[in-house]
């Protein structure tokens, strides 16, 4: 891993203050999986009753605990369930030892909780390819079930960091017939970043009461249009994962609930944006809209071709207007576009329309907004209806630094 | 355009020596369309009855003269042919005006070379969205017929460059029936570089004699095994173009020739390669060997994966030979991979097989491989018999330096 020490300029000024979520307990420790003087585990455990609704890499070479959550995930929901992560080692492409490694951890740390083995979820993020020195953390277990704490989820959000700059957590609170619903999460993220195959490490727990499978349709569904829609180097991780974890504790059904749809949405969406803020090397926050697309799936590609481009995610670096850069990156994309119907504007400003450059555009104007740390390019296919929005980070020396001049 | 002079690590010693194609004569000229100082327009004459090719990027946003360009190929083949080509503007997003200006070029060239409108090909290169200044084109025309010589090949590589660091050439001599037939073609191209879309702009010249539909058929198959195997960095141009054009001046039918057509393939390969070789910012050429896959498709869209991730190109800038990523790319690519049937080299060291390191691994030794010039990446699926080679460079703070900190 590279060592970069310098907080991101696009991270929030603080971690956010998050409610305690009823019914989860969180302990961290320093195991040195990989990384000595700071805390690389994170256990959680969940009361009996928790839904636990996931999605994961749709990478064909996925990690070990990838694959053994993702037989979990669905099962019987009456007992307790524990979740647990280490940084440093991504137990990724480490063959049967890697398959050994997560059933070693999974059974352990049932052992020491009381947890069936079925409802033991684990990831790990690190480095791909070695293996995973899980002594480490079942030498730690006892004393991560000892200091389980309500309280401690801006702890698990700091142990679960690899290349991230700071850490990231998000929360709604919303009223369902009279009553607090709460939901809080936390994500880490900062390279390996693409969209359309889950996500990085994400957490998100509510007290809400959801019955599993419409915890799990709720979740996949908001995954397409959070997670699935930010990009950082468009490098799909092996070891993306999401678990959504609904205790009941409040006694609040939220199942059907769109006011809890939507509180969820925006936490998923902030938490996205948060990794995108921390993308390796990052000096711009990039929002990407299209519109009058043939379809929401061409809008979708589109977005992803302009956000995907490293000339235009240089250009952006570089506070350069380069317009034409965007033109070429929607010609490219193979999605529906007719050149001479395509409108493009950088935040307020009409670049472009019917073919060519708008007759109100000014360099002068486009080079200043360029200046700005949050930016938003503006696509008009004038096709049809299909709307998409992508979110992206700019590309630059930074990116380079963390990813050649350092040995990961 | 970014003023960049060094030359690219992994150029050539020198330009080739390129040999005189009978019916092809060039002329160059410093009309300042955009660049001061330097040739900037080529035109090429070619005699009565020259067959001519071409392959055209699939851009949805792309240029007019290449729209030009695509209506006649195919056309009547009797008269002679003429091409011009511009550097500094790519009139491409340039709406009625580009069109305007398509038209008024190619009408005088025909005026003033005796070659039918319908046999005049143009194409333009470099900032995408401004107005063509054409005028300062048409006022050399005559300079540019007056001077017009079979030995000036050189000549027109140079004049057709951009953000090239180097003028790119390559030929070949074959005997068919006892008779030399010659190739020589040109190209120029450094970013904004990606395949599947056709190519920079190339030309290709010979005087064997192959009829039109034949030499088209020749062209778009060896095109997807040469210039549709290479990328910089995953943009596709608004203006790529290659014209192949057969003057048949040798006498020779060359026609399903299988001499002639390798021959082909290796000037188109050498291009292609020297595209490559001045991808911006470049300090290593990597070539990635995918073999075992289910189908060559895709066993290409794996090589694709692998050459445009900005991760594994960081890292071989870096000369860190991180495989994990190389797991990562494969993993991602949509394409066919069983994690535990993969093997992975770089060169001859074999350094992943059945889901994980090779017990026979250095990391030294990979290392230490890693700090050449020249790299192979060797991927083996473990499936089926489909194979592909791609060529990439590696990901460097050149890219962004020739990208961000300049303006463009």
């Amino acid at each position: 891993m590279a060592t970069i020490t310098k907080v991101s300029p696009l991270a929030p000024a603080a971690f956010p203050k998050l409610p305690v979520i009823d019914g989860v307990r969180f302990a961290t420790v320093e195991a040195g999986v990989r990384y000595q003087g700071r805390t690389d585990v994170m256990l959680a455990v969940l009361q009996p009753g928790t839904s636990v609704a996931g999605v994961f890499t749709r990478s064909a070479t996925r990690a070990a605990p990838v694959l053994d959550c993702q037989e979990k995930i669905g099962g019987a929901s009456d007992g307790p369930a524990a979740i647990l992560v280490n940084s440093g080692n991504a137990n990724a492409f480490t063959g049967h030892y890697g398959q050994a490694s997560v059933a070693a951890v999974t059974q352990a740390v049932a052992d020491v909780t009381g947890v069936a083995v079925e409802r033991v979820f684990t990831s790990s993020t690190g480095v791909i390819g070695e293996p995973l020195a899980h002594d480490r953390i079942l030498a730690q277990l006892d004393a991560l079930n000892g200091a389980l704490s309500g309280d401690a989820i801006e702890d698990a959000a700091r142990a679960i960091m690899t290349t991230d700059t700071f850490p990231k957590g998000a929360s709604a609170q919303v009223e369902i017939d009279g009553q607090t619903v709460s939901i809080a999460g936390i994500a880490k993220g900062s390279g390996m970043i693409a969209p359309d195959m889950a996500t990085m490490l994400v957490y998100i727990f509510t007290d809400a009461k959801v019955e599993q499978s419409a915890l799990q349709a709720m979740l996949s569904s908001q995954t397409d249009t959070s997670f699935n829609c930010i990009t950082v180097d468009s490098d799909t991780s092996t070891s993306d994962s999401l678990l959504l974890c609904a205790t009941g504790a409040s006694g609040v059904d939220a199942t059907g609930n769109t006011t809890f749809a939507d509180a969820l949405n925006g936490v998923m969406l902030d938490l996205a944006h948060q990794v995108v803020r921390d993308g390796e090397g990052a000096t711009k926050f990039v929002e990407i809209r299209v519109t009058g697309a043939t379809s929401d799936a061409d809008a979708k590609v589109h977005g992803l071709a302009i956000a995907n481009s490293p000339l235009i995610k240089t250009a952006v670096a570089g506070e350069d207007p380069n317009w034409g850069r965007v033109v070429m990156a929607i010609g490219k994309s193979g999605a529906a576009a007719d050149r001479d119907k395509l409108s493009i504007s950088f935040g307020d400003i009409l670049v472009a329309e019917n073919g060519w450059v708008s007759p109100t555009y000014s360099e002068d104007e486009a080079a200043a907004y360029m200046k700005g740390q949050e930016l938003v390019i503006g696509v008009d296919l004038g096709l049809g209806d299909g709307r998409s929005t992508v979110w992206t980070c700019d590309l630059t020396h930074g990116y380079i630094e963390i990813n050649a001049d350092y040995r990961s």
